[in-house]
């Protein structure tokens, strides 16, 4: 595995276990970018916010934070004051041990909801932090951030001078018990603020808020891009001509992240790729693909490998979006199984379009595509099926 | 089982096989009014809309409508100007049969969308159907409508010397293949059209849209209701003494076919009766009911008889309704397992609340209570949990 945050230049992590985990694995994680590092962040739209997300927001919106300080196995939300004051004390230890100001500490955590931080644990654990921190951590902090997901995710780019990685956990954009997508990418170029922000937002959220596994948005879903300059090539931003590459560069790590979080997903046994074109504008489309991704019916379809055109139009004409039922063409994979709103009577009949969608339904990855008229609007959205595991893991452990 | 559609006077129905289901079911089915008799529906309002649903609502706006037939098997959606013939060449030899205006008959159908309906075999069998109209066919009129439903679902109430009968198939507002929810409820009552919309408006409508099995609305979505006048008591309207009484009547007939649904949702083994207070309006509360009553995580955290607070401030956060988390308070059954947003260290305590939330959960029926605010908007969702077998019925049994 890639060395992921630690890729770029100007950066050091760690992952140790503070014993929070009955397992004993990995469960504190640190990343620290040299001193001069610059930070964007993305954070969860849910109203009910954890702690840390409170904390990181304010700081970065101060124009603070180079490092940040990872706790998995509670999240730190739905904790009240306690949780607030739990976020400041991990912060201030990390930021000791790190040796920089306490204000430049962000704070991630990823859990239970509603249980209290294991405090004494977490800050007993902060000088084996420290001691382990170091240029070759990336996949110890990669490690240290799992939750329930089943394998580390890195990614790494490079764009000419300059180096991009990444660290992602999570089952989805989604809140089971103990999960939570948290996703960091670094480089050793030297961005503003203000420029880093816009990176951000215009080649990052785009790739995370893709992703669905059940609809269900974290109260801590966080994703933190970190600039260090370490690469020593001055600054860069939107007017250089090196700005391009390195944006692409950034998207490629997020995209991989994001690619490695879905097949990751919590019962995972198909990814469905749901593309839409035409709507009125790319909201549409989105709430369409996201309305075709999340419909339970079509999950389901999916899991058993049943085209099941039906399913998607349904999703499709109870999105909420107005469209035309007369201009709807559905295709899965190649095959087109919806043409103007009708299936057609070969859909049906034997040895017909059903079989040769089938088959395309039996592919690890299968490709959902709707047009629903004319519209400039477009969208992508990363799926899931929704199988006998997932019931499995979101009913049957009880935490 | 009780009379339903057939209870009150001035009502005739019969169900019949014409042989489009497999295994031989009784796949038809037609309920007639005497003359004279007033009809008010409410539709899907899926924007892909099946055939049988454009005729019926066309024919409602114009005044007309005293009877309706229904086939099971075929959705009749999806089938574009191909359905909307056969759409009314079932209406033609209904009317046919029953011996009335062909404007005045309905038409309802549920199964396979996309599919074209078995016209032949249909038309084949009205004679049949029409020598088996009779006032007592209420009872073959529910087992004809019926497709993956387990039970067939009527309902009957009296007020003073009014009847009010009821039938109804679907299991949730949903369209898995072979399922659409239709509902038909009859009185004895002359009600002018007008007065008939209002009660099934204000009284049939917040019934079923309360319900929600996974949040997806069919193509098909039908509740009718019809009133005779065949009780001899001359009209009554709202200005009337026994007007609330008769409308109570009609509620309770609604609510016990709403029941007789969820209880037999797809692959349900607890159902979940949502109750949210404190909203800013009754439609943000509904809003954070349904986001509650369809999260993958609270239906598969039901299943597991695990309360989970953390999954249900989840879900309020992430409905989209601007809420104060610090105002947010959770009760599962009797049991507070969130105040003020926060999950109290009681909680995860051995022998806490979380034993007595749990014990709440293992009853075939668990209250889930959300006060978001002293908003006067409250709202009660009825919804069920995401088992096994629902992946199992929609994701195995390809059609």
């Amino acid at each position: 595995m890639s060395a992921g945050v630690t890729f770029p230049a100007g950066f050091t992590a760690a992952g140790v276990s503070a014993g929070v985990k009955p397992s004993g694995a990995a469960d504190l994680a640190l990343l620290v970018g040299a001193p001069g590092t610059s930070v964007a962040g993305l954070f969860t739209t849910n109203r009910v916010l954890a702690a840390p997300v409170t904390l990181s927001r304010e700081r970065i919106a101060a124009g603070r934070g180079t490092a940040v300080v990872v706790n998995s196995g509670q999240a730190n939300a739905a904790t009240g004051e306690r949780g607030a004051a739990d976020a400041r004390r991990i912060v201030e230890a990390a930021a000791a041990v790190a040796g920089i100001p306490v204000d430049d500490m962000l704070a991630c955590s990823t859990g239970v909801i509603g249980e209290p931080v294991h405090l004494p644990e977490v800050v007993e654990a902060m000088p084996a932090l420290g001691a382990a921190l170091g240029p070759d951590g990336g996949r110890a902090f990669a490690d240290a951030i799992m939750t329930t997901d089943t394998v580390a995710k890195t990614a790494e780019a490079s764009s000419g001078p300059y180096r991009v990685g990444g660290a992602a956990k999570g089952v989805g954009m989604i809140s089971p018990n103990l999960a939570t997508m948290l996703a960091f990418v670094t480089t050793d170029a030297a961005v503003a603020p203000a420029d880093l922000a816009g990176l951000a937002h215009d080649r990052l959220k785009p790739r995370f808020t893709a992703l669905t596994v059940d609809g269900c948005t974290s109260t801590n879903d966080t994703v933190l891009l970190f600039a260090s300059g370490a690469a020593d090539q001055g600054p860069v931003g939107p007017a250089d001509r090196a700005w391009a590459a390195l944006a692409d560069a950034v998207e490629e790590v997020g995209a991989a992240l994001a690619a490695q979080l879905i097949r990751d997903a919590e019962g995972v046994t198909t990814v469905t790729l749901v593309e839409v074109e035409g709507a009125p504008s790319d909201g549409d489309a989105r709430t369409i693909a996201k309305a075709v991704a999340d419909s339970p019916l079509v999950k389901t379809a999916v899991f058993g490998s049943d085209p099941n055109p039906g399913r998607i139009l349904q999703a499709v004409g109870a999105s909420g979006v107005e469209v035309s039922p007369s201009l709807i063409d559905v295709w899965v994979g190649d095959t087109p199984v919806a043409r103007g709103g009708v299936i057609p009577p070969a859909y049906f009949a034997a040895d017909g379009l059903r079989g040769s969608a089938e088959r395309a339904m039996r592919e690890p990855e299968v490709l959902l595509r709707v047009r629903v008229g004319e519209g400039p609007g477009r969208s992508r959205v990363l799926g899931c099926d929704l199988s006998y595991a997932y019931v499995e893991i979101n009913g049957e452990y009880t935490t």
